[in-house]
Parts: structure tokens; sequence; C-alpha cells
């Protein structure tokens, strides 16, 4: 069977540059990047400022201002926590779609001093920046509003939000993990203070990320022990990722925009497909403002988890919700709770837990949208046909006639 | 020239399984091991299991006891943090021999309502039991003691300090990097609440780790966020380096009293070699309660640094203190503070960033260890001619004569 990957947003296919770096670093014989008295050792972490140019350069920032972490969760924990540590008190202003590695931060007893107040969006997703503007008081210490949502798609005004931020002088965070290799992302000059990468969602490997974070600003590790990564993130460093995850934002930034008009040109022809193929759909996000080759709805009267298990079977693979939060790991333990980003944009609590997101990587092709296009009206057939609100609804519909 | 790598403790030499897993891994099609709806997810997610139970076996433990962080630095973090985050306050027992991740934490801000109190070593680096005893008071809510000392090589008596907080109801967390994979762990019946694993000191990848956790007690996490391994470590595993550590256990645990007799044999070969080729050599550890094929000393007249350059030159990697602490990063920015662990042992200050240590994994081979033999007296003569210490030494050494 043809296997279709498209679920990017919790783990892009590896690309083969990440492939071919990496397996060059494993067989090269190299040390502790931290053991600078030996040439294995100075070896390493030649590879490590290689890949740290290699993202910085993604982001059009100063390498010397990108650290290295396990990932998107510990640069949000770092970002939010770091900083933090570094005041007494103080309000946060957080979008209300941000991941869980955000908002659950509000929860922490350790954070207690600090109020985390949301930041609400509209239907589509989208922070208005003259909220924004109202809600920072001489009280906000820090905002953290994401570039762009995994589970919607949809693109923050981030621009504005960071002159906003810039103009009042509190810090800006954003988390890039969705937009990363898939959006031009500019640091010089753009006020944003921290940025949180991911390696996995632009085809590096799972389990790596970066933090950018501008000179001046403060920072107090998480973790206690060593001075590496500029002191900030103790800790010998996952060399072999951190390889791949540069020759990954190498290979995502060559071409970014046509590489990027392609993904947005096959999103489009998706979105069309379902929308014209499948009857009751209800897209999610802005239908303009969003990351290209990301397309996310959901169904009136099936369950996304339904749909997504039937694709699967099909060979094709997507998300519904965030994969970070999915919870299930077998029958009983199932996380049933609506998707905050749902609620959030308004789609009745009903359907919350009901949703899917294509989202497409460098490695689909034209055929593979072709191939869900056609399969999907007969699981949805299939499915409405098991599903008892859709028979309520069909009743409904014959008597109306 | 040949390259000879003398420097597991800081990082082994990759193993070939190692390689090879992760190799495999890396051509693998998988997805994020949390995105259960999906073939990818769930293939990414058995790898980390088989994973999981390749680590656990080599140390006898339950594999549903074992979590991955990214290192032992996140291990130590999370193992004492985590901990005293359940607690309100109360007293930390600590080894003064233990690595910063440990040490450090006694001076962070959030844990000020926890008071670290330091275990004295003897000059050989051991802690005596019976001090423990006396130590744990009503007040005590955690001992860390690290089972081996990367430095100086000694091992601790770790049954017995095991046994006493037991028998005190103080649970015990046991700092295992240096000896996982060197000297047999027995996790069962064992009495030690948690363990910090390395991947990279038993020759898996850089950046990765494990904890071992005692099933009764309860952690809190440090980073917020998802739920992946079992809510104690949010965030997408890095599941190639996970595979890698798997399989590097798998290596290691087969044949380790075997390979450890050899490891043991090379390096008495080593540290005979050096203490009759030498002069002026002061062996550090204990003589016999030391990790295999770890040879540790330092020299009446010669720095340590100058000595690990010179060995370079001549193609042998080995290390001063604690590659972690290491501060090297350019001549401006030397942290010359002596090693915690060798003022602990009692050697003069003025010797302690003096300080040698080769330890061997399982690339090593006897042609090595004459290699440096051989090469030694030279470079310490060589030394020795630019050293004015030394110099003074022979001029007060010709007037008694």
């Amino acid at each position: 069977m043809q296997m279709i990957y498209m679920d990017r947003v919790a783990a892009a296919a590896l690309r083969p540059e990440a492939i071919e770096a990496m397996t060059a670093f494993l067989h090269d014989k190299v040390g502790n990047p931290s053991a600078h008295i030996h040439s294995a050792g100075i070896a390493a972490a030649d590879y490590i400022e290689t890949a740290r140019k290699q993202v910085a350069d993604l982001i059009d920032a100063p390498a010397d201002e990108l650290i290295f972490t396990s990932g998107a969760t510990e640069s949000n924990n770092l970002a939010i926590k770091g900083f933090l540590a570094t005041k007494t008190g103080g309000e946060v202003l957080v979008s209300e779609v941000e991941h869980y590695s955000i908002l659950d931060q509000s929860r922490n007893p350790f954070l207690a001093n600090f109020k985390f107040l949301p930041l609400d969006v509209d239907r589509h997703g989208i922070i208005d920046p003259d909220q924004l503007k109202k809600k920072i008081t001489s009280e906000t210490v820090l905002v953290s509003i994401q570039i762009a949502n995994p589970e919607i798609g949809t693109i923050q005004p981030i621009e504005k939000i960071a002159e906003i931020c810039l103009a009042s002088g509190v810090p800006f965070h954003t988390d890039a993990t969705a937009a990363l290799g898939y959006v031009p992302i500019v640091i010089r000059d753009s006020g944003i203070s921290m940025m949180t990468l991911s390696s996995q969602t632009i085809g590096g490997p799972m389990g790596v990320g970066g933090l950018y974070i501008d000179k001046p600003l403060r920072l107090r590790p998480i973790f206690d022990g060593g001075n590496q990564e500029m002191g900030l993130r103790p800790g010998t460093e996952n060399v072999a990722g951190i390889v791949g995850f540069g020759a990954a934002c190498r290979g995502a930034g060559h071409d970014l925009s046509e590489k990027s008009a392609r993904l947005a040109s096959l999103g489009k022809k998706l979105w069309r497909g379902l929308e014209s193929g499948i009857e009751h759909v209800e897209f999610t996000g802005h239908p303009e403002q969003r990351l290209p080759g990301h397309v996310s709805f959901w169904h009136r009267f099936i369950e996304g988890e339904s749909l997504l298990l039937h694709l699967n079977m099909k060979g094709v693979m997507a998300a519904s919700g965030s994969a970070c939060s999915s919870n299930l790991k077998g029958a009983d333990e199932r996380d049933l709770r609506a998707s905050h980003v749902l609620t959030a944009v308004d789609v009745p609590e009903e359907y919350c837990s009901g949703s899917i997101s294509f989202s497409l990587d460098y490695s689909n092709n034209e055929h593979e949208i072709e191939y869900v296009i056609k399969i999907m009206p007969e699981i949805v057939r299939r499915l409405e046909a098991m599903s008892p609100v859709y028979e309520d609804y069909v009743k409904q519909r014959e008597n109306r006639e």
C-alpha cells in the first residue's frame, strides 16, 4: 500500500540532507564538545557551531544569539521560566491558542507570583493587535504569541505584535515551531526578543530545538550544571540531532519562497478537493493568513478520530488536534477533552475532538493530494452511515422536504 | 598519526551497534511518537519502547519505571527538583564529589526552602556509610550520592548507602553516569529510589539520558507541556538518540563482566606503566574500588592542561577534571578554579587544575596503552624542563646531595 504522510506539524518527513549529515556525523569520531582540550572535543564543538550558523541563517539572526535545546517544549519553558526567574512578579500575556508548553506554565507553582492573562483570538484564530495594545500595562513583563498555529494553520500578524511590544518596552517571545521553514522569518530588526525553534517540523530529527534570545535579554537557566550553550542550557548537547537540525535548516532555507508557493498550491488543491467532494465540512483557521500546505477542518457528523483511523487504513496519515497533547496510549487512557484551540475559535464543543489537519511537507506531491481527495468521500460516506447524529439529520431533512 | 581516544567519562566512542541502529532508524519513515492515531507515530513509539526495555535490562529494572531525558544533567535536575517540588522544605544530603548538575542546585533560588548538606569523602573519595547514618535526621528528605566519580574513578559503597536510606525511609538518588556499562548495576531490590543514566558514557549518542524512578515515588515534571514519558518529561522525545542509547545498552550489557575485566586489566597496565615510567606522579581515587579502565593522577611539577595539549599533539586524547565544567572556550575565558573533586580528596589546591584522567572504553586496545606508556616520559621530561617549580625542586635536591 502507498503510504502518504501529511502530519508535518507533529514531525515532518526527515529531509535527505538531515539523514546524510547525521549519518556522516555518526561515523566521524568525535568527543564531547565541552572537551576543548583535545581534537575530538574541538571537532564536536565545530559541528555544533556550523549547525548554529545554519539555523541562525534561516531566521536571519546572529548565530551567537541562538542556543540549542531538546525541542520546542524546552525552548518554550526556558523562554518563559528563564525570563520570569529574573523578575519578582507581574503579568504575562499569552494567546489562548498557544501550545500547552506555554499555557500550562500558568499553573506552575514556581511561577505563582506571575499572572498569565489570555489574549482572545477571533473565529479565524487571529489576535487583534489593538486588544494587545490595550492589555499591556505597567504590570506586563512578557508577551508570548506564536507565529502560526499547528492545529488550524492561522498565521498571526507578528510584525505588528512585535512593534507594539517594542514600543511598550515589553519583551516579546514567539513560538515559531509551526512556521519555521514554511514562511519567511527575519529576526534582524524585528523587535522579537525570543523565538522558539523546532527541528522536527522542518524535517530535522525529533527532540532538538533552539531558542533565539536577543542579546541584551537576561535569562536564568532552568537546569543547574555546566556552562554549555552560553551558560543557559547546561548538559552535553545532542550533537547528532543538532547536526541534523542544521542540515534541515540549510535545506529548508534554500528556495524557501519557491517551496512554500508549491506547498500553498498543493494545500489549496486539497482544500478545494475536499470542499467539493464532501458535504458538511467546516474548514478551520484563516482562509488566507495560513501556513502553506496546511488544511484543517471538522465534519458535522463524524468523529475526527474515526476518520483518521480509516484514513490510516488507506495509508494516509494526518493529525487530530495537537500531537503533543494526545493521550491515546490505549483505549482506557483516552483524553477526550476538547482542543483548546478549537474552542478558542468558537467551534461547538461537541465537535472539538473531531477536527483533522493535513499538513504537507517537502516530500508530498500532487498524486498524493489526488489520492486523498479520491478516497475521502467514500470514507466519509461509510462513517456517516454509522453516525446516529447523521441519521437524525437525514430524517429531519426528509421531514422538511 | 594514530588517534587514541581515552576520554569515555566525557563521551565514549560511539558503539558500532549504536551507529547501526541509528542509521537504520534515520532511514525508516516514522512520525511523532505521540501521534498514536497513525502508523508512523505508532512505529516511533515502538522504537522508544524497544529502547526503554534495552536500557532497563542493563540495570535490571522494570521498563515502566524508566523515562528518557536529554542527558544526565537533565536527569539529575529532574530527580532533585522534581522530587523537591513535592515537598515544602527539608534537608538534602549530597556527597561533595557530585557533578555540578547536582551540587549547583543548592544555589537555585527556587529551592531556597531546602538545605543542601555535604557529605565528606576520605582521601580516596569514599563516603563513610556511618557518616551518612549520623547525618540523616527527621529533616532529611533526599540523599544523592553517585555510584562512581568520573574524575577520580572511585566507586562508592552504594549497596550499604542504599540500605541505610531504605532503613531510614529517605529516598535515595544515585547518579550512575560514570558507572553504567562498566560495573554491574541491579536496581531490583536495591533500595535505590532514582538513578540517573547517561547514553554517551557507554557509547551511545550524546545528549540522551534516562532517569529510573521507583514506582511509588512521585515527581513533578520540570517542564510544563505534553504527556510524554509518563507525564514526567513533556516534549517530543529524541527518538534517534533514544534508539542509539538502547542499542548501546544492549551492546554494553552483553558480556559485561568479561569486558569490564578486560578494561580493568588495560587500566592496570596503564597505571603500572605510568608509575614506573614517570616520577612525581600521584594517583587519585581509590586504588581498588574504582572504575575499570580508569586511571587518574596529578604531577607535582606539571600543569595538567599542558600535559593534555602535548598528549593531543601526539594523538592521545584524555581529560582534565570534568569536561562538563570545563570553560576552555578560549584563552580569555579560562576557568582556572580548582576541581571540587580534587580539593575534596585533599589534593593541594595548587595542583587541582593539574589532574589528568585516562578513561578507556570498549574501543581501546593494548597497543594504545603501550603507546601512551611510551610517549609519556618524554612529554613529562620536556614539560619538567620548562617548569620553574621543577627547577627549584632540582636545585633543592642538588643542594641536599
